[in-house]
């Protein structure tokens, strides 16, 4: 049970947290933190948070909980903000898709160590929606959410982070940093870029609005994620550079390899490709809950 | 008003044509051509076919509309069994997502010249999902479907083609053969390359079981098309090569770009890049039927 919330960016992440909390009746008070006050108007309006601030440090005093949900570039420069009046007992966690760089942030922003009461998360859930509007109490539900506390992390404060999502209706499992930003750069942050990339490529070619015409239901689905935030992914490429660059160059592997195959009418080795691909995909939605 | 149809290829396609068709009343007799008998016994139950057969020859008597939904490199061979047994009153139209090469097939398979009955077609349709037990009635119900008829090809046959398209419920569009296969390599072609590919460039690495099992939302849906029939799309790949190849270099000059912009920790070009996208993919979105 948390007494008073604080959450720092009321976007889809943060707000579809406090709205599953309040659902569950997890959450006592929650203040909500940002700079637009259309949104913070809203997430009030919503329901989503009982109090709105544009000042961390003033809205972290007395809560026993504190939620960054900000793109992964601002950690830094809220948690100098935060730091001096967050009280010793709270707990301090984020939902970044970057665990890494929001380590070393953190580190920076506490005068060179990381508290021990700080858990580093990310919930594997979200839409291509952002701000508080499309925040829903349901997000979290049969969800992974990934910690990866550090060896300095108190295992109270680890604790409580993994009894709130489940109180939101998640899953929670432990990995360490440097696997979680290995395994997303693969899985989400490469598939994000390659979907902007495409889209772009797309929409600067001369007749694009004709082509976008004859785009179908498979052309919609691929670039889905290609209506994401535009700062958050700016900022996950920025600080998970290295981990992306490898995904990227396996895949561009890859892709010369069809290359190579479509350019010498090579079927055998086209048809393989696609059948792995095809038993792979298959076999991720057979196992995957949310696939259908 | 179709008498005898003839679908040749009985699966997605060919099917939902097939019952959409039967349940507009906008044809008499049905008889659906196939290799595999249980996949012809499954659309007879089903109520897809009024008949089965496995010989094309057989199948075309009498019909006054063949339909071809058979992958794209087996055309040829197709209607050189068909050929000699075609009335010259029939219409023959296809559904291949590739139109150079299937006019070029028939051309060879009829002897050197286009028969002035046939009418290149493509409905801009489908899901991941192939086989008669896939087909559905609303398939098509307010998609594009394209015809590239030729300077030789019957006006009288392409209103034939058209309008049993529309009696489908599909909004009929013509183009020439040439542009049809340069914007499908684009918006279709191109996105199940590369979803393949990353696919499989993932399924490689030796975690992949774990890699997917982090996989969310995103991932999901910007793989789907990875589920997708892995012969249609070797047929695909080979008989629309130098339109692949184009796209697919356009892309990769783009993913260079963003390649050199993370390594170069270069915020402000990936945010440009990512913003161009999102405002074009939810402009698709907007103008589009079929994005929610």
């Amino acid at each position: 049970m948390i007494e008073r919330l604080c959450v720092i960016g009321v976007g889809l992440i943060g707000g579809s947290l406090a709205l599953a909390l309040k659902e569950a009746e997890y959450v006592g008070h929650v203040v909500g933190v940002g700079r637009g006050a259309a949104n913070l108007a809203l997430a009030r309006e919503r329901g989503i948070i009982d109090e709105a601030s544009h000042d961390p440090a003033a809205a972290v005093r007395g809560a026993d909980m504190v939620l960054l949900a900000v793109p992964v570039g601002s950690v830094e420069a809220v948690c100098r903000q935060l730091a001096p009046a967050l009280a010793e007992e709270a707990v301090l966690t984020d939902a970044g898709s970057v665990k890494g760089a929001v380590v070393a942030q953190v580190r920076r922003a506490f005068g060179g160590r990381v508290p021990a009461r700080f858990v580093p998360g990310h919930p594997i859930a979200g839409t291509e929606q952002s701000g508080a509007g499309a925040a829903f109490a349901e997000l979290y539900l049969g969800r992974r959410v990934l910690l990866t506390p550090l060896a300095e992390t108190d295992p109270d404060a680890t604790a409580r982070v993994e009894a709130m999502w489940r109180a939101a209706g998640a899953e929670v499992e432990r990995m360490t940093v440097a696997h979680h930003d290995e395994v997303l750069a693969a899985t989400s942050h490469l598939p994000h870029l390659l979907a902007f990339g495409l889209v772009d490529s797309l929409a600067r070619q001369e007749e694009s609005r004709e082509i976008f015409r004859y785009a179908a239901g498979g052309f919609r689905d691929f670039t889905r994620i290609a209506s994401s935030d535009p700062v958050m992914w700016r900022d996950i490429c920025l600080h998970n550079a290295e981990a992306i660059l490898a995904a990227l160059g396996a895949y561009r592997a890859d892709l010369a390899e069809l290359e190579r195959a479509i350019a010498a009418g090579d079927g055998e080795a086209l048809e393989a490709i696609f059948r792995r691909a095809k038993a792979a995909r298959d076999r991720f939605c057979s196992d995957s809950t949310g696939c259908k």
